[in-house]
């Protein structure tokens, strides 16, 4: 199979939306009147961001939803995306499974593949993703002031005990890995609570890289600190139900310290951390409601720098969650 | 050097025209009323598409360039440009000059770096850009018509007799080299002259792949056949003039044969091909003057589908020029 039939049999369909798409030196995209083009590029590198053995299916999937997280996190519309991919080979056995994910997910949130590049090499993933938001109504990091409520959405840390038991680091019973698994592998971006956010949230990210660290984004950006309440934070550990201790039910086995780590600094959730007016909490929960997504508040924005973290009774406790971090010092 | 310093510290500068640039979940821009959106993505992979010692600003230059040229045969105006990074490691001695030279070619052309991702992974370059185009005015590949001139800008070949001197298949003499080697590593995106040829070219491509290969994409985009005259193609070979068979002067040597093949299948040109009506002699000939760009009648449109080639004296030459292919069958 040649580079171009390639193209033509996994990643070309018609365009819907778009002016002009895959097939010519460029694509061409016409906004409406009266909206912003949200823009986000990720990259997946192989053994570094998957698996080489991972699903090709899922692989597709997570390709695409990391970036719609990205536009989630701004509070736009996905409309379409372009796809550049570097492959060791032509493979049709990977091919049809990773287009098959990949378009699936595009179809469910109506984004269009519009263009792209494909190359031999080492196997990498690029999408770059275009949404639209009206003007001046996108979600920032830098829109919290001290206050503000903070708030993450759905289940935290999943993804992370997920990576450390394929790693080997501790033990999850096949169920709860199962579960926990599907959070690594395909997880949900949470585009229509962008939305839903817009008007309501002071401040957003999607966390990437870790609560805290995504989190510190926010901060950073709008000039202000924050506590957050680690003994709330912890219940968003979806797997947590399972663990007792060193030797858990079910065959699960991993310390309240582990699951800690990985709800507030694991990283690959896809959630949204936002911050909201605390007069606006009845709009944050009928946004969350109508929506059909959970959020959980988990702590508030102060004028002081920095990050702090309290325990269930308010006591302070030492913050040695570190983020993901591709160049550690 | 964390992840984050070095984004910071390379690769965020203020922006002008982008509503929201790097160092939030998304960038922003907003079109001008009336405006299209034109997009193109273009991977650039170690020992595929650049040696591993190339000088990083060169590499740097040349990753924009590309895309830049897509732009450039839809007659679209560059606005900005992501860029998603995997690099083996955070080293400055690279970082450095390779954003220079980057941000060198993007200052050039009033396209600014609004956002991107960096990650740990083999080298891997993936540059996504924006640019604009009056609604309908797009150059596309699918407007050449029966009767139509196809022309090609500048110089054609010389990138890819570098690329052999280089591989050791040919030699050329030093100031040869060293000539066609700056049009190897640090092409010319024909920015001007696709802007000057909105209305009056009538299909447009870059050539990145080859010209002959470049064309078969507007003839099979447009339904239609092309006869090319190579003894007018190899003209167009800059370093021609140096050989003169098997020993030529200054210590270049390589065969008619080897130049045809470099003009017709060598591909990294970042030249435009393009379509215009034999009417339109005078405009192309005037918009190229206006941009100080050299374009060449290399050929004519025909009905009957395929691409045949002919001599100086119209005699029919064996197409025996494929162009570059990722995944040859």
């Amino acid at each position: 199979m040649g580079e171009f039939e390639l193209i033509a049999q996994y990643f070309t369909r018609p365009t819907r939306r778009a002016v002009l798409g895959v097939g010519d030196d460029c694509a061409l995209l016409q906004m409406a009147p009266g909206m912003q083009l949200a823009i986000s590029t990720d990259m997946l590198v192989e053994n570094r961001h998957f698996f080489a053995n991972v699903d090709p299916h899922t692989l597709g999937h997570k390709a695409l939803a990391v970036n719609l997280s990205d536009l989630a996190a701004c509070g736009a519309r996905p409309l379409a995306f372009t796809l550049a991919l570097a492959l060791p080979r032509a493979d049709p056995a990977w091919l049809q499974p990773f287009s098959q994910g990949l378009l699936a997910l595009a179809d469910e949130h109506d984004c269009e593949l519009i263009g792209g590049d494909t190359t031999q090499g080492p196997l990498n993933i690029c999408v770059t993703v275009f949404g639209e938001v009206p003007v001046g109504q996108a979600l920032l990091r830098s829109g919290a002031r001290a206050g503000d409520d903070i708030y993450a959405s759905g289940t935290l840390g999943d993804a992370a005990l997920a990576l450390r038991a394929l790693q080997g680091t501790l033990a999850l019973a096949p169920q709860v890995l199962a579960s926990a698994r599907q959070r690594l592998e395909q997880p949900t971006p949470r585009v229509a609570l962008g939305l839903a956010l817009r008007g309501i949230a002071s401040a957003c990210a999607d966390i990437s890289d870790g609560l805290l660290g995504d989190l510190g984004h926010i901060l950073e950006r709008s000039g202000v600190g924050a506590t957050v309440n680690t003994s709330v934070a912890i219940t968003l550990l979806a797997a947590r139900a399972y663990a007792t201790g060193p030797h858990g039910s079910n065959g699960s086995s991993f310390s309240t310290e582990q699951a800690l780590q990985c709800v507030l600094a694991g990283g690959d959730d896809y959630e949204l951390v936002f911050t909201a007016p605390a007069a606006r909490r009845g709009a944050v929960e009928a946004a969350a409601q109508g929506c059909g997504a959970a959020v959980t508040r988990i702590g508030v924005i102060e004028t002081a720098a920095g990050l702090r973290l309290v325990n269930e009774r308010g006591e302070p406790v030492e913050n040695r969650f570190a983020s993901f971090n591709h160049f550690p010092a």
